[in-house]
């Protein structure tokens, strides 16, 4: 259908740089290759990997990491936010990444549409216990207000039972409800995503 | 390039049934004539006129109106969930709404597709002074698990500065920002309902 | 320390009235129970078995049951919300609750303070396999708004593993850190509970 | 009442360092004012001049600002949270704090109690336009997880009309809305201050 491939970039908000393991980092490239499976290509970053400074410009100046990831998500047709859960809510390091993402709201193209139009959102939520509905809940409002289109079944996530501790990247196996949000998610975003590229929204 | 134009179902989720004025049908309209700009057609609902019964079945029985709605929200392309704000949260009504779309997760076409697959949701909050965001958060979550797709900037607000009490029906004109939001939101869900008519996800 | 006990009312708001079977009610039971070692005499009371009209105001009026209750509410030192999660959020009938207890924040005493204050809320969460977090943080909030005050580990939450479908009252025993939180919510709540009572907030 | 008098300390999470201006600093300082009408005694920390480590440890090491500031929460009666709204959301750097308090669920003293019980927190929550009750919902849940009880009316905000600009340092006066939340949160966080400091939680 296209001639380029379409491109995902997914960011990952542990807490923790590389190389620490993360399961964050894991449900991402688990989703990264269910969106393969649709010819889609991409690449993962770890957030906590690079200088990314605090505040809602586009370049906070001083050596900010932002701008190179920034141009990789205006690059991308799909973002993948993948967040683990602390408290109950998205990692600081999710939210820094939302509050970067502010800055878009001031950035248009010749016709007055947002850059991020035309891109779609998907979320990666992991954590021991609870939080993956409303931690997909704050990403996907946030995600949209700045411009990002969502396709059904935006989030694959995992969590286990109340209070216990073990870690997505310490279960034996992928749970087949997890394998099979990443596929509904994957084939849903990376048609939305198709679709965008040629028939894009109108200026406003 | 559509025979039949593109159809919109606006649930209102006030707390006070029709007659009463109410700040959430007032934008639910505007949103709908915005809408009507892009050759959608549609109807406004107020939920609280009907006798939608507690429960998470598609039809919980003993005359409950929800199969009624149900069958125009299946009929329509895009849906629009009118909330006011209630301690800052989503009204009991829409939350009830969202409930009874639970059951939606049972229902799937011959392909294994969910029955709102192919439609888009929008959302009108007002509040005299805060919680939109939060409320949008919420009903973005809610109606993106249950199968519908979200166009960027997906939702239409209205609230007050912080502790005031006039209500957004009350105000001398629609605000310039709130208008604006609302062409977005029309333009892009308009777009992206046309998209999914013709090209539906695929099955999975 | 006391003439007569602390006093507890627990609000159960499952979507089903009674006899229906209710993890909800089990939960909020448990909680009254484990209070009940400190002294604590109480009532739990499932709101869909009553007539609980929406709105805001503190009557409704036309069989309205919502003052009866409230007559308990005002009655009591320590108000227990006690929800089921759908879609992630409190119930329907749980921001009911807050919907109706809104009204009291126009309600207060002869020396201005609201008649909640000197009350004790606790919180109750239990569902299939999330959001346990997120409905507290909405719950805790609210009833923090109309005049509540909060112990440390105002909720006993339950949750499975992510998108499994086993309930709470079917477990084959009370799990250990629900067992734990339970006892903790108590013997903090009781202990606020009673110190209110002898020594009011400040009129302001 | 006490011989030493009863402590506060605030911590800002403005996203920009001093000197820059702050409207959640200036909101912070303001509740301390009000507290100091209670014979509370306290400081401001700007979070963002100090080098807070990512992570949930006490201590994450290699200068890591944290431990120092820990000390004054812990040498405090009052913790006070300040943060601004970034996308409907408590700052990136609010969340860090809560991140960092997790660290006291395995905290505890020589009768099992949380290092937090006996502590009160208060939150202060400012935006342009819209977050605040979603924003105290979140930090009411993270803080009272980790320990902190809640007096009614724990939170003073303040937010503009829907998708207006202005700040809030740039208001001509404080409004009187915002002086009254102040008030009322400074005496009855400084009541149930004094109360736990005199009569703790009982161990568990």
């Amino acid at each position: 259908m296209e001639s380029t491939p379409v491109k995902a970039l997914a960011l990952v908000c542990s807490l923790n740089p590389s190389p620490a393991r993360s399961s964050s980092q894991l449900l991402a490239e688990q989703v990264m290759a269910a969106l393969g499976e649709h010819g889609v290509r991409g690449e993962v970053i770890r957030v906590a990997d690079h200088d990314v400074r605090p505040g809602v410009q586009v370049d906070m100046g001083d050596g900010d990491a932002w701008p190179g990831i920034r141009e990789k998500i205006l690059a991308a047709d799909i973002l993948v936010l993948s967040t683990p859960i602390w408290l109950g809510h998205p990692s600081s390091i999710a939210q820094r990444v939302l509050e970067r993402l502010d800055a878009e709201l001031s950035e248009t193209d010749d016709e007055g549409r947002l850059l991020t139009y035309g891109k779609v959102a998907a979320v990666c939520v992991v954590g021991n216990e609870d939080g993956a509905h409303k931690v997909s809940a704050d990403l996907f409002q946030g995600l949209n207000d700045v411009g990002f289109s969502l396709a059904p079944g935006a989030v694959a996530y995992w969590v286990g039972e109340a209070m216990q501790g073990t870690d997505y990247q310490d279960l034996d196996k992928t749970p087949d409800a997890v394998a099979s949000a990443m596929k509904t998610l994957a084939a849903n975003s990376a048609h939305l995503a198709y679709h965008l590229r040629t028939t894009p929204y109108p200026a406003t």
